[in-house]
């Protein structure tokens, strides 16, 4: 084989892989990572790392500042320009100087999560949820039975014989279904009694209120959000296992009526009456959806944070970019909204371990309060 | 540099290696491909070969023929065992032997597959109807002004203070909403009259079949659904602009009620009465959950297609295989479900073509109809 | 329940709501579909509605003219300004007003796509080609014995036990491998022995061609590159079947060099030479990033399509959009890249169909070229 | 409005949503999530609470559990059976009881993540590397300047006009990459010196070790790669900036060889020499096939951990489940693999937290090595 002669590099190629490069900004951001090396892990440490790792790291460290801010906004008084006390409804719950929006779509509450959602609804560091028919029950139905570990590859014709059913990798044994039938029947009758003596329209909110406090447990997410006077909207209320019992309960003992009209007033009015508000939003569809569009009527959400696995190439709302609620007036156009593309079960509860809970204060009477749990 | 010399391989690599087979079974088929070389390309042919080219190719072929048989078996008359005369409502529609429900999400009516959606509903095609409460005021705002072309990358913040709104690579003026407030406030007040005087009591569908009405113009999807009486769920009916007039409604006219519980025993009832059932499911969310925990009812749906672009990873309904469906009784354990990954402006007007369209024969008024449209 | 009484919409929702819109820019095109009402199915006509669809839709409209543009200027000559006599290898292939590189992954090839590959290389329609180990002996092994249909679904184990390859929802028999083998190690002991004998040293596109010439076969893509020499590069060629082969060969016949500092030159110069590129890319890893750095060393490339599922946020250089590359002087600061997010089964094909294939004359000598076939 | 009367609930439907369970498996485990209400956050019980969390994290767990199941393997002596005395290569590195294959895709070693993967390479925790050029040349980059932070929507545009390279959120300088060249092309020429006096044939895997070596900078993952024998595998060793230098080497100096069949007879023995073999692969593409494919030549790997964001639906190797590999003999079928879908900068750090960093004692002269680094 003949060798080859040196030759000149053509100029065409060191012009274009040499180029020269203006100056970084002197503020710029060196990548870097944990140092395991120093000895034994100091998770926070490792944590706030991330902020300069890069990719979604840097995504996490960005959401873990936009809730402090959030908190931090929500710990000052509310000042006189950002008050509207012609915003009256709803009466019962104080305003704070950032309303937070938390939503998340059903299977978080069937997944661990549930015990992260409810230490936040427990300890009124939320202020308006939002979620979907299944993020309701399922929180209901596991004070009744539990839901167990699976797995994904599992056969559905084999678990439909057996009456189990699947969700994602969590199993839930259908007679679970039939413990909430037997609780929820007795409710529901009692609910269309009030609304025939009293002339009382139900809606979901005041719905899922209602049997938070009938559940009476503290297990339960809305058991919580009942006592602190949470609201939580979820306007497809009836797509699910409560919708399955208002329709066979609309055969024994017909009328009962839930109105989504009063609901949509509710939700809004919060966001219009807030001094500031913030968005968590965990997952897609009409959770998202509903906590944006009710930013929508106050020109804005101060502080947001998305995190799902949805991308935007379909159009999709669950997968548009925060700066697409920006176009649509749901975010401020000021505002530095966060995305973190990731699941929520690895994602939420070091979210909540890097916010939330650092300004967690154990009450002096954890033992005993536990201890009755 | 010294050489190797030869040696033996050793057993273990050739035994991992070279490890025999069983012969495949004599029914396999062979993957094959389009020949482009036989001259001008026969599109049809070509979509056919997509059955034996794998990965989603495949399953596009898979849900040709999931669809075909759903219409072959909505051609054949209903027989006696399948026929439910118990079940009585909704009256005013005939039963045919396969219900098909078609699900979509708000972008597809955003997108030009409103078009297909429209030729399907137009001529009757599908049963019921489950979609987002963009899926329906998006309809009515493109019969007040059009959706234009953008791009993804477009600033939220420029097309904010432009006023222009972002849905995906998709435009949407703000005053196409104005649009429609001045369309939809005078009819919820006639609705608000109504259900005052009569003690009317609306649901989602029943007032979008009031809006199909209303509208009267055959570029609308629910114009056409209106007419030929196919009912349009939609529980979360206020998360969007409609949400947003009747907020605003709710201060200048209260009272109007939307409720959500007769429209669960509208659309349960209509899986259960059917012959035999068909899932058509663009996209993920409440449109997915809410026509598969309809066909629970009924102990299983008898065909389904599900296009979208959601991973099971999650956990999410969104994502789910049909399998996980299998397991819950939404769909029947001897049905042949199918998932296509991917998104729908690509793939359903071709589904569509290979289906439904080829049973379709132009009306012989078509050239009179299309210059009235 | 006592009646809420009208008031004025407070003036912070309708300010927000109703923000007015600036004009829309004159050449702004509204978005349609397709309309299935006129009749029979025009799929061409139905393709090209895509492009105003939205979403993918769009990016597959933006494609097709993509490609078209390419196709359009290979077909113009060389200008004088574009000339580059310097760049002399490699000698044997006369140069294009615009370079076409294609590449995909190995996948594509265990799939029905291969039939289109081969339509472009046996027609001499692109020009340069880079793939994976696998892109290269699938085709091989399918001239040998035929990949069938399986399911995402089937039991690794139970297939191990028969000894049966699972590729997505494709199989193929291990015996598939051992005729391979068979093929394959003759061929190794001669490129040994030309090595030993004359000093040649093997490059992996050296032993492509060597192999599309022994496999003497037209069902081949590497057949049809080794007659119209069209180079394909496989920098990691050892990363497969192949490599095993290589690795087995090394015990019985040492000594064979596959060089790769030899490509690395063959197809950086292509690209520096050219007086025009364009990037065709299905799929990501090695072959995406490799057609692309080799267009950094001209400056970057005029056409460019990706295709594929990968997404952004992970910072791969799979997911990455078309801009990232821009800013690498990949792709010219000039051009108009688009990327599909699909699958390439459903989409190549379609977008071949919309573009090569309309240029395509069927021979007069069809009829007797596919029956020698 | 007509009241409806009550009516039996029809049995279609009552069988359908109220069928029986069976009991569930004894060992059935109860989903659970972590308890921040006890007080000050544990993050390793939040971590070890994933297991019973469900989705993703329970795969989170279970690749914790697998990976320290290779660690116990690892740190039991070689048994007499698994002992393979004719696999003498590489002689350099002793052979522990479990060899881990350790793969990522280039993007980690930009991000924060190298330093993740130095800890482990430089504490001899992993036995065999495989990487991407990228992967391979960004390490030495950064020893001769930073990698900044960026944003995934910066212009392509106007990064090219200021020599700014972006990867995904973050930016490298192009004046970097001329660092590097200075850097290497001195050593290109003292190795086709070497080659040419002793006829030395360089491989990818002996020009890392070499680069290794000169760069002698403990800050370099390849620096301790080389200190500890660890081969390092690169089959595309030139897809990249190194494969530039290496063309433009070519001309000024041209000869220089980099042979891959070496390299597979490397990686591929030290599969079939180990006793048993664990996977921790990072990413897909080359690397992920690369890894499994070496250990098929042993018919299977012991434990597996994959962690990507790539989904099975396209057929692509990178998406596909541990389970394909099961089918293809490169993962024993008596093995437990794991695939967690996510990202890694998110993901590997917390990782290696719970499973490598535990092990670690930090060495007693810790504060003077780290002050000489």
């Amino acid at each position: 084989m003949a060798e080859r002669e040196a030759e000149v590099v053509p100029s065409i190629i060191t012009d274009s892989v040499f180029s020269k490069s203006s100056p970084m900004p002197e503020d710029s951001r060196e990548v870097s990572g944990y140092e395991f090396t120093r000895g034994q892990v100091d998770y926070h440490a490792l944590l706030q790392s991330y902020r300069t790792s890069g990719f979604q790291a840097t995504n996490f460290g960005l959401a873990v500042e936009q809730i402090n801010e959030m908190l931090e906004c929500r710990g000052r008084p509310v000042s006189e320009t950002d008050s509207k006390p012609y915003m009256r409804e709803p009466a019962d719950r104080p305003v704070s100087n950032c309303t937070i929006f938390l939503g998340y779509t059903s299977n978080l509450i069937s997944s661990g999560v549930r015990d992260t959602i409810r230490f936040l609804v427990k300890n009124n560091m939320v202020d308006v949820i939002v979620t979907t028919a299944g993020g309701i029950e399922e929180d209901f139905i596991k004070c009744l039975a539990p839901t167990f570990l699976g797995d994904f590859s599992l056969s559905g014709k084999d678990l439909k014989l057996k009456g189990i059913n699947r969700i994602g990798n969590l199993l839930v044994p259908n007679d679970n279904y039939c413990k909430f039938e037997e609780w929820l029947m007795p409710i529901l009758d009692t609910m269309l009694e009030e609304q025939k003596n009293s002339g009382y329209i139900w809606s979901p909110s005041k719905m899922i209120a209602r049997l938070g406090k009938e559940i009476n447990n503290p297990d339960s997410v809305y058991y919580w959000a009942y006592k602190n006077n949470i609201p939580v909207y979820s306007p497809a209320l009836t797509d699910g296992s409560i919708g399955d019992m208002i329709y066979m309960h609309s055969y024994r003992n017909p009328g009962l009526i839930v109105d989504i009209a009063q609901d949509i007033r509710g939700i809004n009015s919060q966001a219009v009456r807030a001094a500031h508000t913030g968005m968590i939003i965990l997952g897609g569809g009409v959770i998202k959806h509903h906590i944006c569009n009710a930013n929508l009527m106050r020109n804005g959400a101060d502080y947001s944070v998305f995190v799902n696995t949805a991308q935007e190439f379909d159009g999709s709302d669950s997968g548009a970019r925060p700066d697409e609620a920006v176009s649509w007036g749901k975010i401020k156009i000021t505002a530095k909204p966060v995305k973190v593309y990731g699941e929520n079960t690895l994602i939420f509860p070091l979210l909540v371990a890097e916010t939330f809970a650092r300004n967690y204060k154990t009450p002096p009477d954890f033992e005993q309060a536990t201890s009755q749990q």
